[in-house]
C-alpha cells in the first residue's frame, strides 16, 4: 500500500522501506528544538538519564523567545539555565536575544530546516516547518531531553487527511483565513493525530509565508503535523536560506487518506475565530459589532514580512483608534530590519502602534500586552483559549493581519474593505 | 534676605512676596503627573476624599509607562483603572501606549512644562523638569490624589546647594557623568531635602538632554529638586515644544545657600556607579575588569535622541559581544521615530541589540530585561540599589550611553576610547 508524504519521510528516517499508520517506529532526528520555557525541563531530563554530551551540537536549536527579554526573575533564571547549557554543550544554534526571533520564524529563516527533514520541538507550533515539506511536530520536554542525547525518538505513524487546494485567494484573504476556514470546517480535533497534507494546483498560488501560517496552525485542528507538497517556491526559499541538502518526498499515488477535502481558494473569505476556540469561526460578514480594546499583529503565525506589509498598507497615513492599544511584533530581527528599511515601522509608529522586539509576548499571556478582565483583543496569533492572553474573562478573536489592522483603525472587528 | 530660584518659584505659586527655607506653604500646581503604578493609588485617595471632578482637566497628565505594554494581569488591571479614570474625568493629557513614552521624557517633549512652573508627580524622577527652570518634585500617591482634586499642595520650602559650572565637558563625557560625579562627591543624602541649583557659564555648554539627565538624578543625591538657570537653549527648547507662557526666575544675588560647589566640567571623567548605590562612583580608569551580562540603554535618564546617537556612533558597523544581552529603549515614540529616520535603529539591530518600545521596563525590575542571580548589567538608568533590576544577588552599574555601548562590545565595563 502506498504511503503519504509524512509516512515516506518517517520511513526514510527509520531506515525502513515502508511504514503504515498506527505503527510505532524509531526515527532519526535532523533538528531538536527548544525555547526558554521548555528547554530547562528538557535539560533536567537530559541530566537525569546521565547524558553528558549532546548527540550532535549542530542539530540542536535553542531559542529563548517566550518570556524574553526576561520578564521577571523566574524567566531570567530559566534563560540563564538554558544559556549555560548551550555554552557548556557548545550548541551551534543557540540564539541570544538581539540575534534572534520567534523560534518558528527564525528556524526556516536561518536555513535550519529543509524538505524531507524530521524535526521535533518542545513547542506545539513546531508543525510550522511542514510548509517546507518537512515532517515537524511538537513534543514534550522529556522527549526533547532524550532526543538531545540520542538523536532519535519514537513516533506513532499518523494517518493523513488530504487537502486539495484549487484556485487562488482573493485580495485581503490570506493563509490565516484559509487555515481558520479549515479549522472551522473540521473542528479543533478534526485532524487528531493525523497529518494534514496540502496538495493541489492551488498551492502554487500561496506564498511561502501563507504556507507557514497554514502549517503553523495544523496543531489547532489537533493534527500531528501539517505538510505542503514541495514546489518551485519551496525550492527557491530553501536555496535562498539554507545550505542543507534537501530531499523531496511525494505521496504515493495509491496512498490511503482518512479523508480528502477539496477547497477552492477563491471561496475563502476573511475569517475570524471567536472566543474561546479556533473552530468558532465566522466570516467577516457574519461578525457583527464587536468593539475591541487591543490588537496584536505578530507571533509565529503572522509576524513575517508579508504580514508587516499588509498591516502597513492598511495603517499607512491613518491613525489607530485611540482606544485600541495596537502592538506589532516583527517575528525576527531580520524581519524587523527589513520592515524598517521598507518604511513599515515608521508607518506603524506614526499610526500610533507599539512596535516591539521579537518575542512570543502576549500570544500566550506572557508579557507585552496582557488583557484585563472584560477586555477584547483581535490577534493574529494562533490560540484563543480562555485566559490565553490574560484574564480568564478576557477574549481573543483570531484573525489575519489585514483584519487586525483594519480593526485597529475602526475600533471594532472590521474588514479591510471598510477602510478603503 | 534673598531667595533661591526654587524659593522664588514657590513664593510666586503661594502668592506671597517671599518664602524662606523651612517654612510650610501651600502652592498652586501647574501640572499633576502620575503613571500606571502610582495613579491607581491616587485615584483611591481622590475618591476617598469625596472628589468627583478634577481641578483642571488640562493640568493633569497620566502616562502608563512602567509595566506597559501590560506585563501581567495585575498591570493590565492597573492600566484599566487609570484609563477609565482618564476617560471619565476627560483628562486631556492621558497618553495611551503607542502615543506615549516614558513620562519624564514625554512631558517636556509634549510642551507640558515650561520654566517657572510648579509640577508634582507621583514618581520620584519628576525632578527631571528642573532642566527647564521649573520646580518639579516627586510626591506620594496620596498627595497626587488630593492635588488632582484641589490643584494645590503643601511644601516645606527647601534650602539649596548652588553648583557653579565652568568650562566644557570633554568628548565621550556627558551629563550622566557629571551627575554621577556630583553624587559621588556629595553622597546619596548629600542634598537631602534641598534644591540643587545649577548655574555658571558652563551651563551654556550643556545640551538640554544633558540637563534633563542631571536634573533627573537630583533625587539620587536626596534632593527635593534639581534646577537649572534658564538660558537661550532653554528658551529655544520651550519655543519649539510648548505653547505655554513661561516665566524666568533668577536667584537673588543675596540668596543664601547651604553650600556652594564649583565644578570645572573639563575635569569630569566618564564615571560609573558601582553596586549598590549611585554614590559608589569610580572614574572609568579606576573601574578594573568587570565582566557583564547585560547592557541597558534608555530610561527617563538616558533614552533621549542624543543618547541614541552616541550609542549608535559606537555600535555602528560593530557587533555586540554575543554574551551581552543589549537592550535599547528610545524614551518616547517620537524619539523612536527620529532614531529610525536617522538610521540609528538599523545600526542597533545590525549590531545585535534588542530595540524595545518605550517603557520603564528593566530600570525598576519591571520587565523586558530582568537579571538572574549573579548577573551584572551596565545601565544608563538611575538606580543601582540591591535587586533593582532583578535578583537580589544581581548587580547594576550605572553609566553613560557611551560607556554602556562600549561595554556591550567588549563584554566588560569599558571606555569608548577602547573602541576607537
Amino acid at each position: 500500500m502506498g504511503m503519504t508524504m509524512t509516512q515516506k519521510i518517517l520511513a526514510a528516517h527509520a531506515a525502513v522501506d515502508s511504514v503504515k499508520a498506527g505503527e510505532l517506529i524509531m526515527a532519526k532526528i535532523d533538528l531538536v528544538l527548544g525555547n526558554d520555557i521548555t528547554t530547562p525541563v528538557a535539560i533536567r531530563e537530559f541530566n537525569k538519564i546521565g547524558a553528558d554530551k549532546v548527540f550532535d551540537k549542530n542539530k540542536i536549536a535553542i531559542v529563548p523567545d517566550h518570556f524574553t527579554p526576561n520578564k521577571d526573575i523566574k524567566s531570567a533564571e530559566q534563560c540563564k539555565c538554558v544559556r549555560e547549557f548551550a555554552y557548556d554543550k557548545d550548541i551551534e544554534n543557540y540564539f541570544e536575544i538581539g540575534q534572534m526571533g520567534i523560534e518558528h520564524a527564525l528556524i526556516p529563516e536561518k536555513g535550519l530546516v529543509v524538505s524531507g527533514d524530521v524535526i521535533i520541538g518542545a513547542d506545539s507550533h513546531t508543525c510550522t516547518y511542514g510548509a517546507l515539506g518537512a515532517f515537524s511536530t511538537g513534543v514534550g520536554s522529556t522527549d526533547m531531553g532524550a532526543a538531545m542525547a540520542v538523536g532519535e525518538t519514537w513516533f506513532k505513524v499518523p494517518e493523513a487527511i488530504k487537502f486539495i487546494l484549487k484556485g487562488k485567494l482573493n485580495s485581503w484573504v490570506s493563509g490565516k483565513d484559509l487555515i481558520l476556514h479549515i479549522i472551522g470546517m473540521i473542528g479543533v480535533d478534526g485532524a487528531l493525530y493525523q497529518s494534514m497534507e496540502f496538495t493541489g494546483e492551488g498551492i502554487k498560488n500561496l506564498s511561502m509565508d501563507d504556507r507557514f501560517t497554514v502549517a503553523n496552525m495544523a496543531i489547532e485542528a489537533g493534527a500531528k503535523n501539517g505538510i505542503f507538497e514541495v514546489d518551485e517556491k519551496t525550492i527557491e526559499y530553501m536555496k535562498e536560506h539554507s545550505k542543507k541538502n534537501y530531499t523531496i518526498f511525494k505521496a504515493d499515488e495509491d496512498a490511503k487518506y482518512s479523508k480528502v477535502i477539496e477547497i477552492d481558494l477563491g471561496t475563502v473569505k476573511p475569517t475570524v475565530a471567536f472566543p474561546h476556540l479556533p473552530e468558532n469561526t465566522r466570516t467577516i460578514d457574519e461578525v457583527g459589532d464587536v468593539a475591541i480594546d487591543q490588537v496584536v499583529i505578530g507571533s509565529c503565525t503572522n509576524g513575517r514580512i508579508s504580514d508587516m506589509r499588509v498591516a502597513a498598507e492598511i495603517l499607512k497615513e491613518r491613525k489607530i483608534n485611540p482606544k485600541v492599544r495596537t502592538i506589532i511584533f516583527p517575528a525576527t530581527q531580520k524581519i524587523y530590519l527589513q520592515a524598517i528599511r521598507e518604511g513599515l515601522i515608521e508607518i506603524f509608529i506614526e499610526a500610533g502602534a507599539v512596535v516591539s522586539t521579537p518575542t512570543c509576548g502576549p500570544c500566550l499571556g506572557g508579557h507585552m500586552g496582557i488583557l484585563a478582565k472584560g477586555e477584547r483583543a483581535v490577534a493574529t496569533t494562533n490560540r484563543n483559549f480562555i485566559g490565553r492572553m490574560g484574564h480568564t474573562e478576557s477574549e481573543v478573536y483570531l484573525a489575519s493581519p489585514a483584519v487586525a489592522a483594519a480593526s485597529a483603525i475602526t475600533g471594532k472587528i472590521s474588514s479591510p474593505e471598510e477602510i478603503f
